[in-house]
């Protein structure tokens, strides 16, 4: 009844494969079976020891591999190593006919998530990329809200993201490869964090920007990577945006806003709060729009776990990506909610943007192809 | 090296029984294999096999007889049924010798519970009670930072829970139940809810109070159990405080809020944004302390996933427990953090001075044995 | 044009003093020319010069004689003098022709302020008894929307007036009066503050609670009047509330708050950020209304001075008492929406039922004539 | 002993004039004498005649000549017009001897506005420009702060101010003589509140930047000036900002807020609760600082009239400039800390750049001389 899943990277003591794990299994729709865990084979293998996981593999080549020819080999595999791995990764496993769920970004590089597009199309599986707080229940609501046309007209979108955790000089493994361009690419927040904000602004508004003016900073001295971006976005809809994102912005934890102002209405969402959202129909009073509460759609609706007032957070919004990739691949769909690779080159493309607009001296760029 | 859960009540469409399967399988910790989902068979067969769940029982007296008796058997049992029925299941499970996770309020009635204080204590079993906002980050840190001293002498302890749900007459199975005083106990808010914010009260400030004045009302017409509780505390130690519980109160979804005050400092947090919590030291500016961020301590770092900024829920404060009752189990553990039978009996004759204090016009009562 | 007023207390470093003076002075409608601001005469000609009031005056009893006899005498009197003091000042006054603008509470003790009830009847004077958070837009809208019917029919009334300041033993001019039984009355914290959120509760809803159960406390040793008190209300409509009022609310500076929950709707008000209150219809998402704001009916209009977005704060509020007893005066008026000697009888039966029933153990008392 | 005001506009029906008389009055160091209160003779006498002014003139340019002869002349003049005739009347009194306090913009072009520094150093008389959320007391706090250091090297300016008044085509006197260039300048919202913003952020950081990029739009069809305006801000000192001034922005009705961040600390502050704000170090709880409330510094303290948590609002902090500039006046002071004519000739070149740089489509561009 359940699905089975594998898993490249994630080892102990790596954030984001505790939270894939928790969010595959808060469903109960997947089966952690199989893993190489680990570029570092001991590693490897303790850590699958440790986690109960039944399959170790020394290499994500040989997993992929030997996963396939099994009659009991994985349904999909989670990707979640550093982001110069994704790519080669997702490649063996889609050309080996494994569904593939991938952190984000999607690659370090533009050229190699481009390649990836051709291997995914050929393969005809799931290509999933977590962005996982299009997976919060107010931010289904706000997109179905706009499509929908309760905003009126879109006019502006205003989006922030901004963490204080590389304030001062980084220390510790995730600091460390996240400040490291031949692991993380050459975007620093506006590739870890900033293509959040970017995809959840696309994600909602169903729109991309057609160009952008970025300033790219390092505040702290040595940095190979921006730590501070601010950017103004130009749609062709004649909506304007602005971005900010920031790794050095004291008193803030993992502030990601979205602000979505049509001609008719306004949406106001923040992620450290998900549960409640702002909804203001032009002269009217402001509302407070709970997931699951008054006036919930069906799109939020379809996502939630506890009625409201039983807040859901991080894991659970995270987890809806996870239950609906199972849903996908029972049903053999293609055509869903998930983010995946389209909203990964998007992202991809934004990142390059920003760093030639920056280079250029922060001067206005068209989105490339 | 998972535990067996087995689970009684939490057939389709009930909540609760959802969200103690979501709970359990959160950290990874227990695999549910058995139940006996409802009073119907036929409905408990459908429900288990809608679930996955591989043995159904047609009554939970067969289920203990037989998992006590199998090589596999269930290491607890899950008690989600009406709150009548609690106790004579909680009974059969721990003279079968498994453990029992069981949902709140203890009983329909204190003598129900005293009983099981007994058959508790002769088992050697683990009996949890799911007192879940207990298990939230914050709270776990706000019991510590009182143990500790933090707010010097306490004076004051105001507790709301107010929820609006019931506010016109009630429909619907939930709604059906927990206003029907022969399966839901005699107290109707104050059961429901106000035992959950008598025991964070207790939970938090380790003190219990001696007397209360209780004034209960019923306001929707025809309710055979109040559904609004105003409640003035007396503690031993000379401190002082309010209880009120409400399903009536418009505009509130699931509002509990517990503010402790001492005479050096004060401490408010409250449910529904559950990752943060005020605290202010007497001269001092307030401070906003946020689950896992800056002066956190040992306790609310112990139960926490993910790091600050990425909110945590209800469903994690309900693991939080899942995840303790493994560990107490494994560690063969009796002196543990976990609300239990204790909390239960307090809880009962919270509810029983309230409801003695109001047949008596509201005059102080004292919290009888 | 503008009118004549006159000042008893309120020298240097009174607190009420300065803010009676400008409230006054906000909107233009009077003018300060005499005072007897202090008890020493010395001292009341200093302030009254450093303050540029023409005519100072050895005591109230002379400045009252001396205005009426004036044909440029005062048109009102503002009383600004610890407690005590009220009813004589302002019994001089009225027997003198004088109108009345006298703080809050009434008097020390009841049975003062019952002889002025007469007083001033026979007068034919105005009363103005400076509840001044009666005049705060938000709280006139309220007002109306409660009349009107907009909440349905009202269960619950619950009001909150808490600080901090009196934490530890008392020091300094303020703190000392008001601990004082002899001039502040035997009511603390109950005379002092929770009075204010009485009558607010009053002005609001319209109605009077006819039972109460006090819980009044003196946590600071040696404190002679209570610091906290916990009060249950019972109202004849068959309404229920509940009434904090502390000066040891660690972490709390002025945090008066009311909410009123009707069958249909709920309002939900806070002093310290006064421009904005939420109000719920049932099954509708939470609305924040704003002072001025989309959805203000006449009585918030008709007491704004800003746009919606440029808050007015506490002056503004006490200025509207003024402006309104100019008016009241210019009109002739003796039916008004200005709190007098109503609110000030019914502010000392409530500080006298809750002495009564703290001294009968919290018992339920009727609020007596 | 006070001083003697005149007023040219702000006649009947203006917003902002009853603005200024209030701000005047509330510490009583004005009386306001005579006025030119409408360029419409017969309206400026009306107007004069309802507010009890003694001397009403048909021109401003009669009132400075007469009011200059006048042993009791005024002391000073308030500008209440519409931009383009800031300047004009300015340079009348000041040429008159008379001393200004302006509203802002300083001029509807910056030419108008460089020609009056010559004129105002010439009179040796005091300007003011009424940049009034200069006058919060939170404000001057957080000035301090970022002088005194707490907040580290500046790093990042955010400042918003965002309304929605102007979401549809305007009607109204106010919406048409602010979207009218020949009246209000070419800059709209830029003008009208993107001038406060930057000053804002200018007064409390100290710092002004050298370069912008910005895209400005007229979302109204038919708008002759920007109703939104994205900016991109570059200072000398490395720092970088961001600042969005709007009239269109949905569900906003005057959200001014400004954002601080060093390499330390980090302020945040918003207009619509002018009462709090909060303050991080690095790696430290989040502060909420009060209005008075602990931790106040001497800045903050000098300027508040009522404790803290008795809430202060847009007309004391608009007070606290009249209240200055009495002071200024009467100590003959030239060096105080009163927005001026460098405050109002920096917003026209912030303005100029604006224009500049939306022309060359949103291109990065000098702050001119």
């Amino acid at each position: 009844m359940t699905l089975k899943l594998g898993m490249v990277g994630g080892g102990e003591g790596a954030f984001i494969g505790a939270v894939h794990r928790i969010a595959a299994r808060i469903d109960g729709q997947w089966d952690l079976v199989a893993g190489a865990l680990s570029s570092d084979p001991a590693r490897a293998r303790s850590s699958a020891a440790a986690l109960g996981i039944e399959r170790s593999y020394d290499s994500f080549a040989q997993m992929a591999k030997a996963e396939a020819a099994r009659d009991d080999g994985i349904d999909a595999v989670a990707i979640v190593t550093p982001n110069h791995m994704h790519v080669p990764v997702a490649r063996a496993f889609l050309e080996a006919g494994i569904h593939v769920i991938c952190d984000k970004p999607l690659a370090s590089k533009l050229e190699d998530a481009l390649a990836l597009e051709e291997v995914a199309a050929r393969s005809g599986k799931l290509f999933v990329l977590t962005h996982n707080y299009s997976g919060y229940p107010l931010i289904r609501q706000a997109r179905e809200m706009v499509a929908r046309g309760d905003l009126g007209r879109l006019r502006l979108v205003h989006v922030e993201y901004v963490q204080d955790w590389l304030t001062e000089a980084a220390t510790g493994k995730q600091a460390e490869w996240r400040t490291d361009p031949a692991r993380s690419g050459a975007g620093g927040a506006i590739g870890d964090i900033g293509t959040h904000g970017w995809q959840l602004a696309e994600f909602v508004t169903g729109q991309t920007p057609s160009a952008l003016a970025a300033d790219l900073t390092s505040f702290v001295e040595g940095r190979a990577v921006d730590d501070n971006a601010h950017v103004m976005l130009r749609y062709a809809s004649g909506a304007k945006g602005m971005l900010w994102a920031s790794q050095v912005a004291v008193g803030n934890e993992n502030a990601l806003r979205l602000r979505v102002i049509g001609d008719k209405a306004s949406l106001d969402w923040a992620q450290e709060n998900p549960n409640q959202m702002t909804f203001t129909r032009f002269g009217q009073p402001k509302q407070i729009l709970t997931r699951g509460g008054a006036g919930a759609g069906d799109a939020g609706l379809a996502t939630i776990r506890t009625p409201a007032g039983h807040p859901e957070g991080y894991l659970e919004g995270f987890a809806t990506l996870y239950r609906e990739a199972a849903q996908a691949i029972r049903a053999g769909d293609t055509a869903h909610v998930l983010p995946g690779l389209a909203d990964g080159l998007s992202g991809m493309r934004f990142i390059n943007a920003c760093l030639k607009s920056s280079r250029n001296g922060g001067s206005w760029t068209e989105l490339g192809g």
